[in-house]
């Protein structure tokens, strides 16, 4: 295992191939513009880089780093160069849609999932260390051969990353619950309030929004592409946890209904007892 | 107007001290426990302090700054030791259930909010310049006396606050949707994951949770104390915001049911493009 062809060169893959050339591979990259293709050899986030699939054919593993929407397609164009013992991967933020079409594809397909990001995308931000300290779920099935779990494995512990196991279909609950309910709790807080009727009442709370609306509204005003792209890859998982959390917010409203503010004090406090379950207290 | 009174020696009360004794004037204290007035004498918070509540009667101008339930309690035994002219104020978070009682209780009543906070509470962390820079939303109705308005507003202006004038009930529908909603919202964010059912998917979604869950779970796991009061004193408000809260969550989840990307895309586009008029993009 000694070359790794990266397929899509933007902030993931520029950076994973910015990692691998840092921890001593081979690494060719593949990009559909020229441009990237230039920038990527200029920053020196690969050694070879090319518009041409072509070029993965020398690779022992690959790692598909295009858009989710995306994946399948370029699987499917990219499997026909790979050397038989090739060990195929993925970077999306969604496995359960998309593994099971991968692996169709590929004996030694796994799906993975580096959880880092920044707020700019492109290759332009790529980074070496992004990964350093941060989640990289791994999603193996039944089907998953031993030499894709092996290789993905020890690279992903190269990359100083947290290792996560788990099916496609735990890792899509569990980044429903912190990662995609919290953008549609968000972007509709910031739609309930532009549905106050009175105009100097919404001019005043727009004035008056300091750092608890800035928190609570920061995913929620994000790039309305992603937040579309998670609810279709993520459908299931979502619509669960959506009706999961207004039955809980449903409970609060009832409660300041009936004025039982033990029962409300009780709610809020689990809540608060909870959170550092989720959140390093360090870091709060 | 010389001498002003501050009964409630906590964060908000003890920086007011701090910025009137810094703008020249006589600052006197009123606090329940000795200690609290031992430390504002130690801190020079004020000029003079003590427990009994008839040190007021020198006062020009009067700042409550007890807690929220405990405001009406107290201007009951101020006012009987108030010169004629007195004008009183508090500094409660919420208006509306609060001003018809206190300007029964005193002709120059009005009622006030400075919008600041810090994580801790109490006058060990009260500090001068607080206000400065942050709204102060004073509540005038039909019933307050020029007297009022004209001696609150000038020394909101001296601290260098943003000052805002509105309606009790403006003023707590504004609050609503930008402090208490964001509250409810993520604090059943946090509720809502504890209901994962799955062990090992609740343990990887704790492990797996980022900035985004961070940030939009932050004023849901603050003290269920303040939320609590937030409810009790804006219970009107407040569930008028949730249910429409509600209404677009539900849109949401309609949206995504009936796999309508484009309409997900352009309510999520909505909120992106709204959320600068609360927000500082500097900020973000």
């Amino acid at each position: 295992m000694h070359t790794i062809a990266i397929v899509g060169l933007g902030l993931i893959g520029g950076s994973l191939g910015l990692d691998f050339c840092r921890l001593g591979y081979r690494v060719l990259g593949v990009a559909r513009r020229p441009e990237t293709v230039d920038l990527a050899l200029e920053r020196a986030v690969v050694h070879q880089a090319s518009t041409d699939l072509s070029l993965v054919a020398a690779a022992d593993v690959v790692f598909l780093c295009t858009p989710i929407d995306g994946v399948i397609a370029v699987a499917e164009q990219v499997v026909p160069y790979l050397k038989p013992s090739a060990v195929l991967t993925d970077v999306s933020s969604v496995k359960g849609r998309l593994v099971p079409a991968l692996e169709a594809l590929w004996p030694h397909f796994m799906g993975g999932h580096p959880m880092a990001g920044k707020a700019e995308a492109g290759l332009a931000v790529a980074e070496s260390h992004l990964f350093q300290g941060r989640p990289y779920v791994l999603t193996p099935t039944p089907n998953t051969s031993a030499l894709a779990v092996d290789s993905l494995s020890s690279l992903v512990d190269q990359l100083e990353s947290h290792r996560y196991s788990c099916s496609p279909e735990d890792h899509d609950r569990a980044v429903a619950w912190i990662s995609h309910l919290p953008v549609m709790v968000s972007s509709s807080l910031i739609q309930a309030c532009q549905q106050e009727s009175k105009a100097e009442i919404l001019t005043l709370a727009q004035s008056l929004a300091s750092s608890g609306f800035r928190d609570t509204s920061r995913v929620g005003g994000g790039v309305p592409e992603l937040g579309t792209l998670m609810a279709r890859y993520n459908r299931d998982a979502l619509l669960s946890a959506i009706a999961l959390y207004q039955r809980q917010l449903g409970q609060i409203l009832a409660l300041i209904e009936v004025e039982d503010w033990d029962g409300l004090h009780h709610c809020l406090a689990q809540a608060q007892t909870a959170r550092p379950n989720y959140v390093d207290p360090v870091d709060c």
